[in-house]
């Protein structure tokens, strides 16, 4: 039985208060809290484990190494990803992404070769692919989503021409929360020998995600979303396409050996993971990956799925409320304006002083924002620590506005 | 007074035993320990003051944003610098270099031109530069150390060609422990127009330094050696040099505007910082650096002059032991060899079960092996912490190591 206000008693920033009412953080969409046994770990490492990896051979170099490789095999577990040579640690989404535009599309993708890309994707799965636009004339191609903010697997296909290099995809939708059936996508575009790559920062938070039965090309995640530090990720790329990709960032750790005059790199994943890396970050997202199986991805799955019914009953009920995107796949992530005058910073700022954490703004998704004809939204967006009582907090609140702005 | 004992105590880590031994962590040049204020500021972060920054309009999100964006003017302090908004976060200097190699140099530098670079540069400094040389035939020219281990700010200006389009060069050996005098090189460089890239690394820990007295065009840091988190980092970089750079990682944050046909991008320096930063570790790159600029830098440098010359002392008088590098100017990093059968590597490991921390490899400095006509050293680095009762423990260890191998 998932038991959230015990849970919740493992986030030590959620028994604080802001502006002298309890903490309701509904920011998560933006970057999750962090348990004890995460800052823990990390209190640890710097405490009594630190050292640099890989190049030491004394006793807290070892131990450092061993660690942070250990975490390696802890994402691959948590994806579903059988080898865990096809992990490369990163920064986060926005390295990942980054890195497969620059070391595998920069230097294959011609003038007039095609990018798909769907209307709801983040400015990390955006501009990576604009730098190849204005740079050397790759056409991105948009996907537009339908009224309830649904993706259709075929209208993603439909769009594939002879053209077509790559489909750069979400798995969930950071304003939506829509949910994108991206094993279709794949299995679809492989069948015309077509690569994906899919952003799953948001969809391995609240649900279970397994890479390889999905297929995708790429496949990146996001520590600092997933209850782990700042700073750390990773992406699960196929061996096939890490073979065709030249390296990324150069430097200590991703070469074998390095004169005056050649390079030699070394083997994949380290090829792409250049200097010293975010040792002590990498280590916190493994006990935050832990922490989440540990506590049963598919009972933090089925406890969102409840919290997500409940919310979306309540705020489809405020009928002054728009809610933008209402798919059936819809996951804890609402986005909203209130009609009237009330502009989505004010609502945020109301909140605030009821001590509710929300985003207002464009959420780094403005293809998104122009489709639906807004300029920005609030976003109200769930974790594993939330409950219905938040959720009446936000209602009430809004309730509030909705008197104050009316 | 310098307390090193009192200082000591500040570092937890330096209270734990290795193999039953006190620790004795000589790794510094890898990376450095961190001290309490530094773990205490991470715990705080992640326990009461966490958010996603910039984008948020709640109280948490204005909290971290504002102790993450207060770092900037930090470490234009530590750096000398008048303007903080010449400062680029980055996850370190690996990330710096490619980024000067990718947003500066890859679009203008062509076929034929050259990039100088001391060969006692680390790979960091290096392999970018090769990148260019491999990708679009870029000419990267050596300039030797002499046999004390000192780079001739004259060798590297003769050096210079019409063909010149950059010098990259170390601010201090990660190697020899060689301070380069970087002014001179940045004036004559200057004078012929030649931009000049400074890899601070590992000068930045062990003396005051002042880029606005230097006049680099880039100067490059790295956290974890500063005795701050991994993943955190940040380059000088000169306003025009600025203006003269595209962007180099695509996401949040370093945009203005997006939409489908468009991006219109953030002003420097959120123009070249992209998506989830590393928040808390820049948050813990601030502290190291108000604590070093505590302890004062002057007494940092004097505390380490001291250290270095009583173990230049020591180790130059064991005659079976061969020191590479005896520069005047240089610092507290010794890289040596024994004379005999002894690898670098047995040699570490018969410290370490003396709990002595040293590094053997190549240092990530293949050219400079080369030049050394070695393949390995086993190398000391000191730091804030260390003491002369660890200089003695270091010989006595290298002492039983000769009797060992000999």
């Amino acid at each position: 039985m998932y038991d959230v206000h015990k849970v919740r008693g493992d986030f030590p920033i959620l028994s604080r208060e802001v502006n002298n009412k309890p903490l309701v953080y509904l920011d998560n969409g933006a970057s999750a809290q962090k348990p004890q046994v995460v800052i823990d770990a990390i209190t640890q490492a710097y405490s009594m484990e630190y050292s640099n990896v890989h190049r030491g051979l004394h006793y807290l170099s070892n131990l450092a190494t061993d660690k942070y490789e250990a975490v390696r095999g802890t994402i691959a577990k948590f994806l579903g990803a059988a080898d865990e040579d096809e992990i490369v640690f990163t920064s986060g989404t926005t390295e990942a992404i980054n890195m497969v535009a620059y070391s595998w599309a920069m230097p294959r993708l011609e003038a007039g070769d095609e990018i798909i890309l769907s209307v709801m994707e983040h400015h990390a799965n955006i501009v990576p692919w604009h730098f190849l636009r204005e740079r050397q004339g790759v056409v991105l191609k948009w996907v537009d989503v339908d009224a309830n903010g649904d993706l259709d697997p075929q209208s993603v296909l439909d769009a594939i021409t002879p053209k077509t290099k790559l489909i750069a995809v979400t798995h969930m939708s950071n304003v939506l929360g829509t949910v994108v059936d991206v094993k279709s996508i794949v299995t679809g575009a492989k069948a015309q020998g077509v690569p994906v790559l899919v952003d799953g920062s948001q969809a391995t938070v609240h649900a279970p995600v397994n890479v390889d039965d999905i297929g995708a090309d790429f496949y990146a995640i996001t520590g600092h979303k997933l209850y782990g530090p700042s700073g750390s990720g990773a992406m699960h790329i196929r061996k096939d396409r890490m073979a065709e990709m030249r390296p990324f960032l150069g430097g200590g750790d991703m070469i074998k050996e390095v004169s005056r005059d050649e390079v030699i790199y070394n083997d994949p994943p380290m090829k792409f993971e250049a200097g010293t890396p975010a040792i002590v970050q990498q280590i916190g997202l493994g006990v935050a990956l832990e922490y989440m199986m540990g506590l049963g991805m598919e009972n933090i799955a089925a406890h969102e799925r409840a919290l997500t019914d409940y919310a979306r009953t309540k705020l489809t009920g405020l009928n002054w409320l728009n809610i933008q995107g209402l798919s059936q796949t819809k996951g804890g992530i609402f986005s909203f304006t209130l009609q009237g005058p009330a502009h989505p910073h004010d609502i945020s700022t109301v909140l605030d002083k009821k001590g509710i954490a929300v985003r207002a703004g464009h959420h780094c998704a403005g293809p998104l924002m122009d489709h639906l004809g807004v300029t920005a939204t609030c976003r109200a967006s769930f974790g594993l620590y939330n409950t219905t009582d938040e959720v009446d907090k936000l209602v009430d609140a809004l309730e509030l506005c909705h008197e104050l702005f009316a």
